[in-house]
């Protein structure tokens, strides 16, 4: 069986239900629940303004790290700077999942909400929204639990896949939202996976740390990073495999990898979907002396608006790539460098390669586009993917409150 | 006597003639030129990748700084990126300049470039458009030498002062160019600051120091920086003042507060200059512990594009400002945070305060808008000047190069 949804993990239902909260009947509460308690890891935004679920979720797993059975998410409101009364919503709404799930003593319940800042939550509708859900929870709720945690995202994202340890197969599946705020160090960006492998707590923490540092944390939209954003992984064992004990060798390795690429292929789907987005940009830095300051410099090209609003006019400015790396913070020498758009070299050691225009607009009229930067320094290299700043973006941004 | 151009500043000509850089006879092509030899001092692009005309000025202030006599400047076109052959275009500049004004032997000239990165110079055009700027010098060619370094800026920016020291009458005046790429650490700004003080070049250097802290470095159109960011003074001794031969003291304390002025005027006029900007934009962060943590937060929300879209949408989106000071990487209480807009308070102790929709939606349509943030940590503020991201940034930026 394939594994693309949530609910393709064996053990885990979902569903995604409309509490009112978004109009025209749009889904709006998302839960994910698995049969048996399960290990979990997580990460967190690091911006120093976290939200009430973040506050709550990261006392809950400081507690709690191998019986987690659900999470409950909202959007269109994020609970975050809602001060004493968002911290009693959000864990009021972990007692309700708990009770409408009626489920054992000292279960855990993860919480996460997104949209707008400031405004308390609408708890009547939330109330009825997670009761909803759990009347609804179903193996095959995997799509209509990615749609509920849907705010600006233009489609809901999905990624999974199956992978063999020591001949046990282990199925890894996730659902993210983001659009708008993308940013390194996890940015309004929501994603839940799980996964039927057997693991330690701390292993889980090294594998998700792994994958997080590749993948979300190398996609930027905007430059701005949320309040609430959170990564989690549910591991609920029931693939029977070995339990993973330690964080090294070939059966962790596997884990961690399959892990990377549902991490991967799910950043990729938030930074292509940024708002107002018309091109899905790639950016590898090579040769930049270590994987963190290829990311760093990576990171500082797909976040200079200069950059992305020259893509979104298929213009090749490399003067505008090559200006935004020489501002990232990492040093090193421009008389080494070497830049491709596509498989068109625009500057060899240092110097412009007279190029065919034509050309140029051809690779970039496309909506894929690659950028390839070699700093010429050492090993070390990191693959960041963003979009265009188009019209819509600020369209989108100048009307989003009201 | 106001002093408000550059050659209101005694013993100073200048001049902006049009060589064929430009379109439709606009100029591009400036002189400043003293009438005697000038103790000078700069501050440069912190980007790695520096355009020759910086490496150039770089090289003649380590060998030179009492006896400058001239600042070149042409638009359009960077001269970076541009290999050997534009460092030899940049000298090529200043020696064409000393030439062309007779200069005595070991005259320094400064040379400054703005515009498209890595297309050569067009040298014969360049040469004629010195030679004629030469020749049209003037002790009114203030104005016309601003317009001459306008890139997409959609005013010349002038600011100036005078000063008594001691009795003295001092005079400081400045030209600058600005829009894109504008952020802290001298972004692809060019300014030329005249004055007639008598100044030792240690002292000049201290000023010029504190001036550009307190001033360029707190402006931040888009995040970006350039290969081209210089700020130069030259320093003629013509007032007859008592020589500043020392950081401190009342008379040192004087010039250093007029020079620091003219910079703010000139940051501010730059700032709300930038490209497609609606909205003049001045974020004061108080009590952040430190000017510099101040300064940094200020930086932070001011480069913000969720920010930005948000004022120019006029939405007292307090959360992005909140979730923006959260990620500048200053530590603070967000439950000891007050913002205003205007004097509209919008967030006390951490906390949204109700407000008047009707009132907000009236600050917010100013073309001047104030944000306050209080961190509530202890001494330390900074002020930051910004613009909005309106459509017209992102028209401006995806057509510049086409």
């Amino acid at each position: 069986m394939m594994v693309r949804f949530i609910t393709d993990v064996p053990g885990f239902r979902a569903a995604g239900v409309h509490a009112g909260l978004k109009p025209h009947g749009a889904p709006d509460v998302a839960l994910v629940v698995s049969e048996r308690p399960c290990v979990a890891a997580a990460t967190f935004t690091q911006n120093v303004v976290k939200a009430a679920p973040v506050l709550y979720d990261q006392a809950l797993l400081a507690q709690n790290r191998t019986a987690i059975w659900a999470v409950v998410i909202n959007s269109k409101n994020a609970n975050a700077v809602t001060g004493p009364q968002g911290l009693r919503d959000a864990e009021r709404m972990a007692q309700i999942t708990a009770e409408a799930l009626a489920l054992p003593h000292g279960a855990g319940v993860f919480v996460m909400s997104t949209g707008v800042i400031g405004v308390p939550l609408p708890m009547e509708k939330v109330e009825r929204g997670i009761r909803l859900a759990a009347q609804s929870l179903s193996p095959e709720g995997g799509p209509d639990a990615a749609r509920a945690m849907m705010t600006t995202d233009t489609r809901p994202k999905h990624s999974g896949l199956a992978v063999e340890l020591a001949g046990t197969r282990v199925s890894v599946a996730g659902m993210a939202k983001g659009a708008g705020m993308i940013h390194p160090n996890m940015a309004t960006m929501l994603a839940v996976i799980a996964t039927d492998v057997a693991v330690l707590p701390p292993v889980l923490d090294a594998a998700l740390h792994y994958a997080v540092e590749r993948s979300f944390n190398c996609i930027s939209v905007d430059g701005d990073t949320s309040t609430n954003d959170t990564c989690l992984v549910l591991a609920n064992g029931l693939a029977g495999n070995t339990p993973l004990q330690e964080a090294e060798g070939e059966a962790f390795a596997a884990f961690r990898d399959a892990l990377t690429a549902v991490c991967q292929d799910l950043a990729r789907q938030i930074a292509f979907d940024g708002e107002g987005a018309t091109k899905r940009v790639t950016i590898t830095v090579y040769n930049a002396g270590s994987f963190e300051a290829a990311r760093q410099v990576g990171r500082t090209i797909a976040t200079s608006p200069l950059v992305k609003t020259a893509l979104f006019g298929r213009d090749a400015n490399w003067g505008r790539v090559l200006a935004a790396a020489g501002r990232s913070g990492v040093a090193f020498d421009p008389q080494r460098t070497n830049l491709w758009f596509g498989d068109l070299q625009v500057l060899r050691h240092g110097l412009p390669v007279p190029f065919d225009e034509a050309r140029a607009l051809e690779i970039l009229s496309e909506r894929d586009i690659f950028i390839a930067l070699d700093l010429g320094k050492g090993p070390g290299q990191a693959t960041v993917w963003t979009c265009d700043f188009s019209y819509e973006y600020v369209t989108i941004n100048a009307e989003y409150r009201t």
